[in-house]
């Protein structure tokens, strides 16, 4: 059945190849033909930014080599018509130029062709063509390419800003709902743990909580290191008032670590960490009645459960949605508000 | 390393063996020596209650024959110490009687030697040893052994009630997390959309959303038939205000069949389904700002984190926790308070 005889589905189910009445996201393959039918956005692509887990995961079995993972990323795209790594269940965003918008959606969007934007969507569920890939960093995660991706009626994106370098302003977008999730769940006074501090969602978690709990509460880092470029720069100024070095991994020994500078645990625990096997130590940081926010993809949904049932923490686990209202101008406005953190983006991210 | 020349933990990382530094739960192996640490609680096991995703995937590879199921369940406790199943990362709940009570509890705990009781944590981080399985019901899940399984400090139990037969007890202690959780989510006047109504705790979960949410809220069912047996006791004694036969693996489906009914979709969905692929109906059938509870086992991570932003919906989706404070009472109470659901209970559990 071609696309054409399909009636359009505002959430894109008209492109689901495989399994039969899946939607894009759990769908196995799409067809990524690169057209805008009446009611999607087409883009010509030329950065994807894979989700730190995939990458991760992709790098480790690739060695590293930029060559070998950039034909990893183009025969998944080739076999599945988007960038859904099957290990991790994660994708990533995308920069790209609109080129066409179907004429179901001109009059309704405000946005015009050869604009530039990064899509709000993950690449888990985006039509995706790729022709060539032309360079891959394998720092940042960052993979150059010639193609064309789909933006379907649901798909959120948001329009490149002036006044931030574009490859910074995709490495925030990607984590977009970290620092609104956090201003949801952050109050003054309290102690939020932020696990995984020292990465990208971490860094912007740190700085908003910081500012939301204030001189009365506290924010305790925790990354494996604290002689990090990023965890220096937390301490430094301020944006964490303790930092433990410390796997998270070793629930106990992150536990007992925290337990020596915050007895009465945590109000709110973050968990920002791009490696499995962390679900325990965010619980057992937690006081009864706390929340654990659980940003990474690398999140196992069993885990958590199991794990606080069978410590017995009466405490509420929150799956991170990658979306919140306003999440793309919070994210943005975090970066302006704290120029310390904005010229680490810039160092890291803007080549 | 034996157990002995380890420090004794609360949390029972002195039973673990591999991989190191794990917790009982994420341990692989779990040192099972029938013998109770002066920290622990020693009890003799009569029947486990394998937890419902598991069972159904055990089931599934044994094409239902329970001797086979029972050749299952033996050789992955003698590999594991656990019953955990290494598919669905779940495990399940024992009766038994106290056997022995460590010296450092005896004091400390409201137990005696002899006294039946139930456990409230997991299969999968519990110490179990087997000597043999006597009798496997296919239908409930419920699997009848010779063995003896260890309590640590900090693992929840209850007493067995004697106003309700021990089987039906055990079969809503199971699920005790569910009426606990769906009193804190639902009140007056809201619309709730119950996700595998037929189910367990899918039934306890209706019957204690409508009495919340009241005449001016609604309770909507939705299961794969409307024709069986707990779908006409809902619909019949008003548990339900509407029920939606559909498969909830059907996003598109299901969430169409709800607008049908209730347009401006749920203030909360709670999920209960055992099978796999229904994070998005789940995702779809609540509106913007509302949430989602995730009580099943069988949910992906990714797949609702990823859904949720893949659709643009800003809602709250909760990892469920087996946990909550007074969940055990909460739920026996549950099950007092509706008579037919109780004589339901009674003719499918008590034998």
């Amino acid at each position: 059945m071609s696309v054409a005889s399909r009636r359009l589905h505002p959430l894109g189910a008209h492109r689901v190849l495989e399994p039969r009445g899946a939607m894009p996201q759990n769908a196995w393959r799409l067809d990524n033909t690169p057209i805008a039918h009446d009611n999607e956005i087409l883009c010509n692509v030329d950065v994807l930014n894979i989700d730190s887990a995939s990458f991760k995961q992709i790098a480790g079995v690739c060695d590293g080599d930029a060559s070998r993972i950039a034909e990893h990323v183009l025969s998944n795209v080739r076999e599945r018509g988007k960038q859904h790594n099957p290990v991790t269940g994660s994708g990533g965003m995308f920069i790209g130029c609109v080129e066409t918008i179907g004429k179901d959606l001109r009059d309704r969007l405000d946005l015009r062709a050869g604009e530039r934007i990064a899509s709000l969507v993950s690449l888990t569920l985006t039509p995706l063509y790729i022709e060539s890939v032309e360079r891959v960093c394998v720092t940042t995660g960052r993979v150059w390419i010639r193609g064309k991706a789909v933006l379907f009626a649901s798909g959120l994106w948001a329009r490149l800003p002036d006044d931030i370098d574009e490859n910074v302003a995709l490495a925030v977008l990607d984590v977009a709902g970290a620092p609104a999730q956090v201003k949801r769940l952050c109050h003054a006074g309290q102690t939020v743990v932020i696990i995984g501090a020292d990465g990208k969602s971490g860094m912007l978690a740190c700085a908003s909580a910081k500012a939301l709990v204030g001189d009365g509460g506290r924010v305790i880092g925790i990354a494996p290191s604290d002689q990090t470029a990023t965890a220096r720069l937390l301490i430094e100024h301020g944006f964490v008032d303790h930092f433990i070095a410390a796997d998270a991994r070793d629930a106990l020994a992150v536990s007992e670590a925290l337990a020596g500078v915050a007895p009465q645990l945590a109000d709110v625990t973050i968990n920002c960490v791009n490696v499995p096997e962390t679900e325990l130590a965010s619980i057992l940081c937690s006081k009864d009645g706390g929340t654990v926010y659980f940003f990474s993809m690398s999140t196992s949904f069993t885990a958590a459960a199991l794990g606080a049932e069978g410590v017995g923490k009466d405490i509420t686990m929150i799956v991170g949605n990658g979306y919140a209202r306003g999440h793309a101008q919070i994210a943005l406005q975090t970066l302006r508000d704290h120029p310390s953190i904005h010229a680490y983006f810039n160092a890291t991210y803007a080549h």
